[in-house]
């Protein structure tokens, strides 16, 4: 096998295909020219093979000998020598993975010139300006990238020459000052590097070349691999292709340009052009670009060739490309192409464009597979409008989306503030169930402690507003907070950005989400392909989320939460009292008044989801999260006493106060504790859909046990399920199971199965449990310096460690299945609606995954494409 | 298969084996009459075919012909008829399941008495009184028993007589009182049961064997065989035995004969017998019985015969055995025989004797297999040396052995108490590391609050230092504890029961612990039958444990905490020195001075194990535990403000809060946050062995790290370890491991395998996490419920869970061994003393167990009884 393939190299496959071989860059423009025979300057592709060698055992055998071959071969073709001092070839040097992959070296620019082959160069284009400039600029670049050295007194002789002269434009220098600068630096190099700047072209080439490969094994580009799973074996390809010049004169130029708008998605060319500059003027935004149109009138014919190459590669890459051209004295020239990068809009409309375009012919699949998780996000979320400057601190993003607020510190004033029509962000060390309505009237929530599943997160993602929690660097005092040094007072402005986790002072303009209509369409046709196989839910806990849930096209509630309706205020006073109660008249008399509540609250959700199962779990969190704090009541009683009421409430919440509340008296071990409370529920469920059934409705109910260790438990539970239901009037469905959340429960799940209909696994507490991570004390605090020191590689609450969670989870769905073949499994965690899980759940088999409201549209995105992805890989093995 | 075996059938096996078709009972009745051939009361067992028959569809078919024929056979053997007016026949009725079980129906005497029959009683007699008082006793026994009536009238009827005669005496009531009282108590039975008495013999019969049947069945049955773990499926059976009469005259009696002294075990006869009376009236304790030894003045004969059936039945049981028998008229009738209970002392002193027996010729693993737990526990701790009368309450008995002592709430009295000369017990709510000191000065401890594996349970158990835990009914006041209604105040006695749980007002004499010198014999077997097979190590923090330990036989240390070593009063200033660290400086001097006091503890440990291994735990807990109480501070603070260093604590006290400890920062995570402070502790490790190797020791040393979850974490210990272990001169063993305690450590072993040469299984916190179960708040408030419901079978913090924890276990173990073959594997838990969790870590194929040192005599004795019984299913298999 040859380490070097030419652009024009007659491959047995398509050159696009040979992304591994060639890169990215490398293998397009192979395409371009050998392929699609389109005007690209002639150069070569130094494979990955190549990369690999030399990062192995040093510089490959044989390469050099290769590399003598093509660089003649390129000569011959190009009529010029490298270093001709009458006429020279100049080349551009770039680096080209398979994978996109910021971090590693880019591009050299005018390789060849030297001390003489410049003056060459100033002949051929009767221009000293010209070939000294890039000369000078040359060294400059060679030295930063090639070399490893510094730019700053490079930078400095620059400012220098430009103060003698008395400009402030790179461009007014005179060509005695460039030669002038061209000395100096080469001078300035040998100093910094310790060894005179390489004068022979082929030395600067090798050079190049190792520099490429060696940037493979940069910290940037190792840690962009790392965080995107790319195999660290992969290697680099180099690409060496002839200069043209888009600076020669002004019937020259340079541009970007995109086959559709890359924004907006609309059908028609769009892009940057500017006469007389090279690629990096245009990037660099010192000049302002003209608009692709505007070439029309200024190169009519290459503006009408570059609409022909457009067509043709949007036909051949069956995508939007983007494209780098260049112009040289009225003659177009491509220099790489790739298919676009697109906003989230843009992409839903193209891949709907492109199943009706008959030159494409895009297949749904083709069209739900190019969206990602992200478009979504852009097109369900509000963002910041403008470049963010001010950055106060950055937090971890809980709940995607951008909100601007004054700041509140309490609930209270929260809702004071919001109720006077002023925008609030509410800012708080943590939240509990009785901020719940504060961040209700928030625009977003802000945190300086919990982590990616604390109360703040999961109540702001079920609601979709945004939140930043564990912002730890902020200090919240009297009357506002401090971060850095910074002081921000009660009604302050800030901005948040719950995607990205940024928090930042004053008022930051926003860009409003509006799904397009193409939004519904694409996530049509991810159901029709998951159709049958796994489903979507939603985590809803009141009516208008089931509303919102459904509207969002979820096929069911996965997990009804059933705590947040004994938070309401009316109800508080009532649970507080069966907490209390000293008989067992008294607790009965609470809980009746419970059922009448909770019955009405059921009849909400199921009629909104008639036809759709919901899933109702019964009370999970521990009493004292029902009482006030134990410190605050001290605090009162201390202070001035307690009456009678007050007295009882501390008692009780001494009595129910424990040390580790996530692994106390909580789930089902209420249900014992408490054993009128879920019979209770469970009467107030069918009772709600005995209403919706009466009514017309089409009532499908799912009772579900949370925090099961042992099947006596759920046949406890079954028992009240059984007697609540054999005294109802139920002429509708209803399913009784059990949530998966304690690892024991993952270990005997053929014993549960026997109990139950179905399974869900609940990951957060699964996740928490196998690890002993507890998400408020260790999320924050540890993660990132797990996550930094590569401990672990992901976080386990954001996506399921595959390893140790997964590996119950699979053993559960095959221990459940063989014991009740037909089991139904779901999860309902927050891993229900993050895409990197929603894979491995398909993989493990799971029918459904539920997710918050807002992340259902993503879930059966990330549904329907690991459906594909096991697909085409059970069809490639 | 018939239903009924004479005690005389020809069986084809012995009949002692026929336990599960006779009972235990029947079985030896059957082998004393046709193997032995000893004077037994003829008579026949109804088997347990019969019961479960019964059980499941009612009296059988063709028992009732069975029944006339045996009967028939065995008046014809006595020449005497059931119910005969003349001389009838009365026979016993008994239960006599396959194992000893108590709550099942016992005995019914004299069956066969009506009101014809008793005057043929008193005919052949010629003793009215005598006829009419067992008439009168068979009445109200079988009102009792059978008919399931309320005693207590019956009683009223009897003390009424008793008025009447002027007596307070059973035995001086006239043959006209009995009469009328036999009378009145048939007019009550018909009254009460709605039915008359049933005079016909065979209905009384029926009734009996029927009552007996059904007590199978019973709460208490059913309850003792779940706790047991008896098989609810096997049925009993019924042993119906011709009458004989002690009670007929002064050349009658009965007793109770041990053939050694079930409470020493010294050799020769041990008993009780009295002269003219029936065998209830023994066992009631109303009459004072006389030594055995008496009867050989007053029954020469008989006692001769009895020492001759004593000697026999040594010899055929090859045990102590005890007897139940009868004189009627100077013939010795045999009622009963079994294999005594004896208490810890008895057991192991007759082990050991009957290996040296050579009528006996017991083997060594015989005798092993003959000692209980209970046992060794008997002879390793103080017990109560009378019956326990004023109790005050109970909780869990947490670390066995008895204590006396005067009531201190808190650890600096009861340390001035201990000094002043005064026994202490420490009441507390629950303990935490600063009652340390309070605890070493006490004799034993009480907790009113936390579970089996909370702090009081575990420090406890580590010093041998009785406890008693989770008394929830005791309030803490001031001055004293208020519990039901009374009042005990500081400084009043109490004494506690640590092995039942037993709180006592007042001072209990006690028993002092003295194991005998056959302790170690019997526990040397025991070793040699685990020899090469499965080790028992200790659990010890400081040379004086490690001392302890290595008395008790561990062949090494198994779990060495580091963190009492940081709790102690001259250490905890520099360990907050180190917490409270503004400068990296700070913190490494502080850790300097840690490493010379690390140095000398583990110099200590090292010494005293040389040539036995010592597993060190890194720092575990959360360090927040070395701070002192948040609230504490918030109090002072507010009270009068805190000095400087007080605001500091008070701040890092609040930064390394947590909700839930237990699955926060502590463990491995801790080495993560404060790189310095494991690395330190290696080398003080290590330089500790260079110190004990110097002086001509034999350290073996193993580091073992806590709470890992993920092989980098290892990975990254290791390289700690390697570090240090490079830099240490080091000529001694030395290995590095980790702790198997979150169920994500179990389900990655393989992993986790590549880098640690040993695992060590914490099966406390495994369980907390595998269960969700916090051991503080779920074990005392919950765990009661959840068996008294038996949704749990067992105290999974007690017995290793079998189906969740040891699911996990073996998996672990396989796969770490798959991945590293001879892959050492342990468990340090507090399982590792519990001998129902011992016999599963054997069967797992763990190498050793380690428990707290006095568990170790317990561990390794249960260790032994596992592998023989485990030899002894591969064989049967």
């Amino acid at each position: 096998m040859p380490f070097i393939y030419p652009f024009d190299h007659a491959h047995p496959v398509a050159p696009k295909e040979l992304k591994a071989l060639l890169g990215g860059k490398g293998a397009n423009l192979a395409e371009m020219t050998s392929v699609l025979g389109l005007p690209v300057p002639p150069g070569f592709t130094i494979s990955t093979d190549a990369c690999r060698a030399y990062l192995g055992n040093g510089w490959p055998d044989g390469l050099d000998e290769e590399l003598d071959r093509h660089v003649g071969a390129l000569e011959d073709r190009m009529g010029r020598r490298l270093g001709d001092p009458s006429d020279p070839l100049l080349v551009s040097v770039r680096s080209g993975a398979q994978f996109s992959m910021p971090g590693m070296m880019d591009t050299v620019l005018n390789l060849g010139l030297n001390d003489s082959s410049v003056e060459g160069l100033t002949r051929q284009t009767n221009d000293e300006r010209f070939a000294y400039d890039s000369y000078r600029r040359f060294i400059a670049m060679y030295a930063r990238i090639v070399l490893g050295l510094d730019p700053e007194p490079f930078e400095r002789l620059l400012v220098e020459a430009k103060q003698r002269v008395g400009t402030e434009n790179d461009g007014e220098l005179p060509p005695s000052e460039l030669r002038r600068l061209a000395g100096a630096y080469l001078e300035l190099v040998g100093e910094l590097a310790g060894s005179p700047f390489p004068q022979h072209p082929r030395d600067q080439l090798r050079g190049a070349i190792e520099a490429v490969f060696r940037s493979w094994n940069g910290e940037r580009a190792h840690a962009y691999r790392e965080r995107e799973g790319i195999p660290d074996d992969l290697g680099t390809a180099v690409n060496v292709q002839a200069m043209v010049f888009g600076n020669r004169d002004d019937r020259s130029g340079t541009g970007v340009g995109f086959t559709r708008d890359p924004a907006t998605g609309e059908q028609g060319a769009y892009g940057d052009f500017l006469v007389n500059a090279q690629g990096e003027d245009v990037v660099a935004g010192i000049r302002i670009t003209e608009p692709l149109s505007a070439l029309q009138d200024q190169f009519p014919e290459v503006f009408a060739e570059l609409m022909d190459v457009f067509a043709r590669l949007e036909r051949h890459f069956r995508d939007m490309c983007d494209v780098e051209f260049t112009i040289e004295q009225g003659k177009l020239w491509l220099l790489q192409t790739r298919v676009g990068k697109r906003t989230g809009v843009a992409a839903l409309r193209m891949a709907v464009q492109m199943t009706k375009d008959p030159a494409i012919a895009l297949t749904k699949e083709e069209a739900v597979a190019r969206i990602t998780p992200d478009h979504l996000d852009q097109v369900l979320h509000p963002r910041f409008a403008a470049e963010v400057v001010d950055v106060l601190t950055r937090g971890l993003g809980a709940s995607p989306g951008a909100a601007v607020g004054r700041v509140y510190l309490d609930a209270a004033s929260a809702v004071e503030a919001h109720a006077a029509g002023e925008p609030v962000i509410l800012v708080r060390k943590e939240t509990s169930p009785e901020d719940v309505r504060g961040m209700l009237a928030a625009e977003g929530i802000l945190t300086t402690r919990g982590g990616l599943v604390s109360h703040a997160a999961v109540v702001a993602r079920g609601w979709g507003k945004p939140a930043v929690v564990g912002a730890d660097a902020i200090v919240i005092e009297e009357g506002g907070f401090r971060v850095g040094g910074r002081q921000v007072g009660v009604g302050d402005w800030i901005s948040i950005d719950g995607t990205s986790g940024v928090v930042v002072a004053g008022r930051m303009p926003l860009a409003e989400s509006a799904p397009p209509e193409e939004f519904e369409i694409v996530l049509g046709w991810a159901d029709e392909i998951a159709f049958g196989k796994v489903g979507v839910r939603a985590n809803a806990d009141t009516a208008d989320d089931a509303e919102r849930a459904r509207r969002f096209g979820a096929k069911g509630i996965g997990l009804c939460r059933t705590e947040h309706m004994f938070l309401q205020p009316d109800r508080l006073p009532i649970v507080r009292r069966m907490i209390l109660a000293e008989s067992p008249e008294e607790e009965a008399s609470a809980l009746e008044e419970l059922f009448e509540a909770q019955r009405r609250d059921f009849r909400g959700i199921l009629e909104v989801m008639s036809g759709l199962p919901v899933t109702v779990r019964l009370l999970d969190p521990p009493l004292h999260e029902f009482l006030p704090d134990v410190t605050a009541l001290e605090r009162a009683e201390a202070a001035g006493g307690l009456d009678d009421e007050g007295e009882r409430l501390l008692a009780a919440a001494r009595a129910w106060h424990e040390q580790n509340p996530m692994l106390g008296i909580r789930g089902v071990r209420l249900g014992v504790v408490k054993p009128g409370l879920y019979g209770m529920q469970v009467r107030a469920l069918l009772a709600a859909a005995e209403d919706v059934a009466r009514a017309g409705g089409e009532p499908i109910v799912e009772v579900m046990i949370p925090l099961t260790v042992s099947r006596e438990e759920l046949a406890l539970a079954r028992q009240w399920f059984d007697e609540a239901r054999a005294a109802s009037d139920a002429r509708f469905e209803v399913r009784f199971g059990t949530m998966i959340e304690t690892p024991r429960a993952a270990l005997i799940a053929d014993e549960l199965a026997r109990e139950a209909d179905f399974f869900s696994f609940g990951t957060n507490d699964l996740t928490q449990m196998t690890f002993g991570f507890s998400r408020d004390d260790v999320e924050a605090k540890l993660m990132p310096a797990y996550l930094a020191s590569e401990l672990l590689a992901a976080n386990p609450f954001k996506t399921v460690d595959p390893r140790g969670v997964m590996r119950l989870v699979r053993q559960a769905v095959e221990a459940g299945r063989r014991e009740r073949p037909g089991l139904k499994v779901g999860v309902c965690g927050e891993h229900g609606g993050d895409p990197a899980s929603i894979a491995q759940f398909v993989e493990a088999g799971l029918d459904y995954v539920s997710a918050s409201p807002f992340r259902v549209p993503i879930a059966r995105l990330a549904v329907a494409q690991s459906l594909m992805r096991a697909k085409d890989a059970a069809e490639t093995a």
